[in-house]
């Protein structure tokens, strides 16, 4: 993702799932792949080498690796056509070694992993951000009483730590969510053309083994390039986190109305202009993140369509998942960015809150229910 | 559901989310609520014992709950109605103390939970019986020689053991991920009109476990009625579980092409006819999961759009989440039972198979990603 | 569609799709099928008319033809087992003349197409009743001033009349869509086991165009089985016309706001209670159009999905989309239904709109939009 | 749509639906309403003179924009703070009538209605050569013999022109619903801040009629910035338009198992390589359309749960459309295009589909039929 569509991802977490940080995964792969050959005896130790340099300081030409591959049916081919070029301009011999023992969907389906760790970490890291920000305001006001609204109409007090331990709940479990289905696909992908990496004979393992610890990945107990439950499991956490984020929004945006104006989002510095009407202080923060909410559904929707691929590499299934991927984890950033910024600033209207509102009944319940989201949180969040 | 529609679904996943499955469990958890209030001295024991036994003897006419509940905009208030009746014919006093301290969506929610906990029984035996049918075939063939076909074209030899093998990796994954997302929807629904329980007062959270513990679900942080990523996360491996049976029966239709021939579904009394070509064998029980796993993720994707109620109740994402259950349920209890009862019976060729292919080369390292997939099914099946 | 499920459709549209419903379409497809081959001397007039009459009146046991379909692959033997076993107590020579000629396919095509016709002509008469109500709203409303609010915020003064006229504009373009699609699904589903009706021989154009003429259907260019774009475009257009009555619901709810309290849904009988707050009156209407909208894209996916069946029939592509359509049109229809009435009772509270609003400028260019707009409707609800 | 993207679309439908081609075209209205308001006397002849030219050569930071449209909530905001110093470099009285009377929604809209013209211009022809290829084969192979398979089993035998003339009444309807979707989107979004452009006074109709002429757009009845359903239907058509070039990819990538043989993909320099196996030929144009047929269903839905906005202006339903259609119309031309190329030379082994097939019988009907797809496509094609 880059230019204008960075409008709805954070930067950091489009940066981490780039053409660019792809690519160079890719050739990461390859350098890993090379020296764990190596060390097998199945390749020249110089030859590794030579690799391993050229791939950890390859370029590539993102645009005509794209133009070629609609031709030739995976973007590996023109990939290594790029990649051999440099590594033959050191060493021909090398170059002939580059690639073996392995297939496009182990390139690209490992790189997405290793692109998918920053950008998952990232991900944690702005949801952690978002969920201290609603334990703070649940613990600060645990004792600011507003209306509960129901249907869109006013129904019962409560306090309005409690709407915000509510939303920390969610958020705590998302967190653990995320977290599981990103670590659980943190493992390597490779098994050759044909899935039993039977081209490496007896050494398969140990260069199995050799690339995952390179690259920090696991080992999983079978090639998963052709059950991809795992990337779609990714996908169904973000966009689940995306659409907490979204609930808190629509809770904000909604109580942010000047009709009941108990809320505001952080103003500041061009923050929720209006092209036209000067005036206004638009939810911008809660735009962003129902933005990404509306969108995580579909696209959460597409990978759990591609979990059949047919036998042993599928047509379709697998090639473009990094940009659905990409796109989704760049919407969840983004819905998660916003809202950690506004709960963080959020103007919390107390004296608008309680007006008219009966006088402090039994909130024992509520003081406990507090707690209780309080402890998950921090149960969630030290994991 | 009921009639036609059974034919996408296994019958006792559809029945343990019937109509009348979910209404006696919204009867229970009125009678449960009654008896836990008199435990706390809200409601007299005489009056709960009455509203017990007739919740747990009570019948409803569901056609006409759901006529009534287009005008009401909720089924609980006709669902009262006709439950109010019952126990006043008992106690007319008594009929006055039902549903004291609830709302319409502790009682549809919470009866979701208590159908949802037989349902995803049933789910995960299915399963459980999935994965040991793939595991049987993945030691059994560990040796048969076939063919690897990528993209639809035959690519190098394996065996069909490991081919099992990665299917069981998936079914491991997708079995303890869909009981982890069971296991943590259990829990109780139960806020009041507002949620905080303010109308029980002190004894709100005595209440609270009271209900739980007679229903047999535990308490969450705080109630959930307005974030509503259990059911999206159950939803969602509910549609990598039918996704992965679905994966499978793909590699078997495909298999089963009298051209391949290299599989065959079992074989019986009525299994695959065809309405005009008696002389076909159709692979029947493929057919029932592939229709499932085309139809899940746009009904995983609906629960992923329902995550952001507006305020403390919203207006249509919860009400109907019962049905979107009930069918994805369905379709992916379809799915494992189709599946289960094809891996159960599978002919394997293996003459076929190993037809024109090169004698046994190395593969050790496919045995022992055999072995690795059947250690992790023996854990994800333990746990 | 029964039972509790009918609190989210219209119940003629979900009388239209019911199993009974099917069951007797696909007997009168089956009907229609033997008098058009006496028609072509392909089956004697005598079992013919056997056939067609006991076809009119046959009756089915729908939970046990699921059962068996489950067996058989196919919902359509265990169907004509029932119903042969009806024909043959009248005429065993005639029970051997079922269903010559065409296969499972053609009987469940073609006899959703005609339960869709009714459904799809009920939905037009909701939604004919939604425009309608709104026109009479842009007209009546043409002068009375209210506030514009974007992203939630207050804006600048538009009129009521012209909200209609917005709402009215998308209801036109959603109803001449919805009416084309439904138009053009009308045709028989005809081709016999592989598609040619090459078993009728020289006949078969004749047959084909004796069944659709009784049926009262068209003849597509070729069977349609295998492309199935038809029910995917009438599944969108549904959901444009159920997002669309979702529009005017979110409008609505939010100027129900008491806060704001511009808008308010009929009073009535029963409308919009609460099952513990008596005092509140609920967005009941607005509440069941938000509860389809937020059902429908998953619903239509799942049919964008379905388009590409394997060769000449495929696995899962077709058989439960009278399912898919059943839930789709049903929710349509609840959505048109609740709104209609809504719209056609609507409160409207003009002073509180007027309150606090500048004295009126220019609205020469509202006013034209609202003409346009009535003109728009007018060209769509008479075509 | 740029770098590694572009594997998975058309590169001319991206083009048109490039950040650049989206922001000169948010410029184009700018100059376009300049001018229209000098027409209507409300902005001087020179400075809007000055406007449309600055705006015809103007360029842009799209990341830039993206990064301050964060804060924002709108990429309008710093489009027109680079725009407007651009026209201040020449006239800053000028640059003060920038974009008056207009609102961000009206340049976003807009815009994307400009971009949608060539991309949906070029998706057409893309449809138009797949819809002229499937013609030929109709027509020439109407009397080559071969199998149908139904369920993926070998069913009876048809002709391949026969087949051949099934896709191509597919691809007749979902040409001329795209078509039409694609017109009916072509009119101008232009309401100002609050919809009815008040701002403009008399001269509102007027300055409206001047802008959608000089941009070749139609007027619609009302703005439709907060009634989406042309986009939904739009995005609606596209998917249906991948899906059906899906149906053909998956017919031909079946036929094309070297077990089965009778279609083979043109052969080419570069087509179908695999990294790892160079034996292989792989359907690799097939490949892409079945990887847009996975897509589509997924952002077509994202479209259709978009429709509803809150009141006058949405938080995020209309924001980033112009990203999912671009991914949209993106797909649908890669599997247009890639499929297109295969049809047009397709390798058609009669000799293979005719092996062990009876001698022909009657195949009237299925000549009919392929007369009457023909018909079809002639009228689709020359609307």
């Amino acid at each position: 993702m880059a230019g204008l569509a960075l409008t709805y991802s954070d930067e950091a977490c489009a940066a981490a799932l780039s053409d660019e940080a792809l690519l160079q995964a890719m050739a990461r792969f390859e350098g890993a792949l090379a020296q764990a050959s190596a060390g097998a005896g199945l390749v020249s130790v110089q030859d590794a080498a030579v690799i391993a340099k050229t791939c950890a300081n390859a370029t590539f030409d993102a645009s005509a690796i794209a133009l070629e591959a609609r031709t030739a049916g995976t973007m590996v081919v023109p990939f290594l056509k790029q990649l051999r070029a440099q590594v033959a301009a050191v060493s021909p011999r090398a170059a002939e070694q580059l690639h073996a023992g392995a297939t496009s969907q182990d390139v690209v389906d490992t790189a997405l992993v290793l692109c998918l760790k920053p950008a998952s970490t990232r991900v944690l890291a702005l949801s952690a951000a978002l969920g201290d920000a609603a334990a703070q305001l649940a613990q600060r006001h645990a004792g600011t009483r507003c209306m509960a609204r129901t249907l869109l109409q006013p129904a019962l007090p409560v306090t309005f730590g409690w709407k915000a331990a509510v939303w920390l709940s969610a958020i705590a479990r998302c967190h653990g969510g995320f977290r599981a289905a990103a670590h659980s696909v943190r493992s390597l992908q490779f098994g050759g053309p044909e899935g039993t990496l039977s081209g490496l004979g007896a050494k398969a393992l140990q260069v199995e083994a050799a690339i995952a610890q390179a690259l920090g990945l696991a080992v999983a107990p079978t090639p998963w390039h052709s059950v991809r439950d795992g990337f779609a499991r990714l996908g169904a956490e973000a966009a689940m986190l995306a659409g907490t984020a979204g609930t808190v929004a629509r809770d904000i945006s909604l109580l942010m109305q000047p009709e009941i104006d108990e809320l505001a989002e952080p103003a500041g510095a061009g923050r929720g202009g209006s092209s036209s009407m000067p005036h206004k202080r638009n939810p911008a923060g809660s735009l962003l993140a129902l933005e990404a909410a509306l969108r995580v559904p579909g696209l959460a929707a597409t990978l759990l369509n591609q979990l059949g691929p047919e036998l042993d590499r599928g047509l379709g299934q697998w090639q473009s998942q990094w940009m659905t991927l990409r796109d989704l984890l760049g919407a969840t950033s983004s819905a998660l960015a916003a809202m950690g910024e506004v709960l963080g600033g959020l103007e919390v209207r107390e004296e608008v809150m309680g007006r008219n509102l009966p006088p402090p009944g039994d909130d024992a319940a509520a003081r406990a229910m507090i707690g209780r989201a309080l402890e998950a949180w921090k149960a969630a969040r030290a994991t």
